[in-house]
């Protein structure tokens, strides 16, 4: 069972998945609870490629290309394993981020993003993608007061590209209805959490 | 003007094409002679992360991204310039050694690492891609007793290897005849030499 979970900034997707996480562990559920690029140095290496403030010249297309890369070896070396000893894998961002992020927001189109990845995942898609949903002016409000949190690079974004970001998740959701699940984050911790939870559940 | 030089190991590209530019520039014609990564930075570091030793765990399939997404920021940042300028842009090795090597001999397909590459490349294929042509058997054998120069990973290969990178090109050649030109590595310095002019200067 392949579990990712999506969605824009803010959304308070790691609290909704560490509140899900405890309570299925509670039931003795065996969940492997892992994020690009998921602790694997040849992930990790690209990752720093793709991170390094002093790469300015990085052209979007080498960007999509990198994830990609970092996607496919953190698929081999961990999610593959984790599935085959019929583990539950939840994995924060998979790729319909890059569908949304390079896809929509950068404007590289969903399908060119699309294609790219299935040669990077063999057409590993996941079996269950929750989209913790919510409106850009409440997410990037929450990380704005959110201390706890630094804010990245991603979050000054302008509010547009958090729009376009927001609008593709939900094109996404209507395009995979069968593996999508939208959960609404504009709702108290706790009711996100049941929701959270519920979901899994109903697909375990 | 967009020229590429292909061929297996041990062919002498690399000697062919020294003696062509050399003329070339008497002739007066504005040479841009470079080869992947191509001196830009962040191609470097891609390069890095594909040639370090310890990343025995690479998947060929990240390697393939890898390689795709340190091309595209050669030719974002030197190739695409350099042609803009009216430059004749001579690039040693581009996407038809992906097709060769990762299609082919690694047997990921050549179609597969085509659609990648496209992405990579937007369609930017070159005008002309010399094939400087020799059997593996011969190739290697150069290799072997050429002191200056150091026996690579790749040199190391299977013989059988070679011969599926020599079969791939040659299939590239049936494949794309408008742009390949077969050049006969097996000939004495002058001659190669010679054809390899030749075949340039018909070109422009």
């Amino acid at each position: 069972m392949f579990i990712t979970i999506e969605g824009p900034e803010g959304s308070g997707k790691t609290t909704a998945v560490d509140d899900a996480v405890k309570k299925l562990k509670a039931m003795d559920y065996q969940i492997v609870r892992t994020r690009e690029p998921g602790g694997t140095p040849i992930s990790e290496q690209i990752r720093n490629v793709i991170l390094d403030k002093n790469n300015t010249a990085m052209d979007k297309r080498t960007e999509a290309l990198l994830y990609a890369a970092s996607r496919r070896q953190h698929l081999v070396e961990k999610i593959w394993l984790a599935i085959k000893e019929g583990k539950i894998v939840i994995c924060d961002r998979y790729l319909d981020s890059s569908l949304a992020y390079q896809g929509g927001a950068r404007q590289l189109g969903i399908e060119n993003i699309l294609t790219v990845n299935e040669f990077a995942t063999e057409g590993t898609f996941p079996d269950l993608t929750l989209l913790i949903d919510i409106e850009p002016e409440i997410g990037l409000a929450r990380i704005m007061k959110n201390v706890d949190r630094e804010v990245n690079r991603l979050d000054l974004e302008k509010l547009d590209f958090h729009q376009k970001v927001r609008q593709t998740f939900l094109q996404l959701a209507k395009r995979y209805p069968e593996r999508y699940v939208i959960i609404d984050a504009s709702k108290d911790r706790e009711t996100v959490a049941k929701a959270t939870l519920d979901a899994i559940l109903a697909r375990l």
